[in-house]
């Protein structure tokens, strides 16, 4: 059987988050999971592409509809280390994805902030998922950013 | 002398969103101006790109920091013949752009349905350059795809 856990998903959504980390990047990672198979996976990109829109799950939802060959990803879940920004939140709208999963909030730039009515009436959200490792990793990146 | 008026950059912006309209896109189109310079024009590619946000403005804030080398617009102006979504809104804060000049008002989709806040504080906008023309094509782009 495999592992089709919030837990196990968002595992491998910190993989991610860690390329990032080791990229330079801000670590946020981000999967989208369709019919309990990996379509997209991504993690923050914006210094590299030198695009400050270039966030995790911009990237996943772009590779999303170009593996599933629609535009909308209804029967998705979008499992994201951090909670998604405004912009993030409104194109995850576009997508009409079926459910959001993510690890830490994001008490500045979340979504939720602003207003929980910017995502798809229909999308579900679950928070807190692995939110300690998902902080972690971020508040260790920016203690090494200070230090250098 | 160039022109450099806001009328004038908008229909700028309206060469592209007529691109759109015979692309059979949705018609919005949109222009970054940097210290008189057109540094980035793009309309809307969401049927092409099968990728439901590519909308002008996210194509625009992308190739306009290609063109320019740093990750930020503050000295940038959008001209954008719709109202930004929050998606695209929200984008724009992170770009930190320094001006948006939109033509119609989206009453369904428009960012300042569901916050002014989304913007950076230190965004300045002006709204209805042009809104008849802007609005004209997309009405005209609908009437079309209801006859067929």
């Amino acid at each position: 059987m495999f592992d089709t856990s919030d837990e196990y998903y968002m595992r491998e959504a910190l993989k991610e988050a860690r390329k990032g980390f080791y990229s330079d990047e801000i670590p946020v990672g981000a999967i989208i999971v369709c019919n309990d198979r990996v379509v997209a996976r991504a993690y923050n990109n914006t210094e590299q592409l030198n695009d400050v829109t270039a966030h995790a799950e911009m990237l996943a939802f772009t590779s999303a509809t170009a593996t599933i060959g629609g535009k909308y990803l209804q029967n998705c879940t979008l499992y994201v280390t951090l909670e998604p920004c405004v912009m993030c939140a409104g194109a995850a709208a576009w997508t009409q994805i079926g459910r959001i999963v993510y690890g830490a909030s994001d008490e500045k730039r979340g979504y939720s902030k602003i207003s929980s009515s910017i995502l798809h009436p229909k999308t579900k959200v679950t928070s807190g998922i692995l939110a300690e490792e998902c902080e972690t990793l971020l508040k260790e990146f920016f203690a090494k950013k200070r230090k250098y």
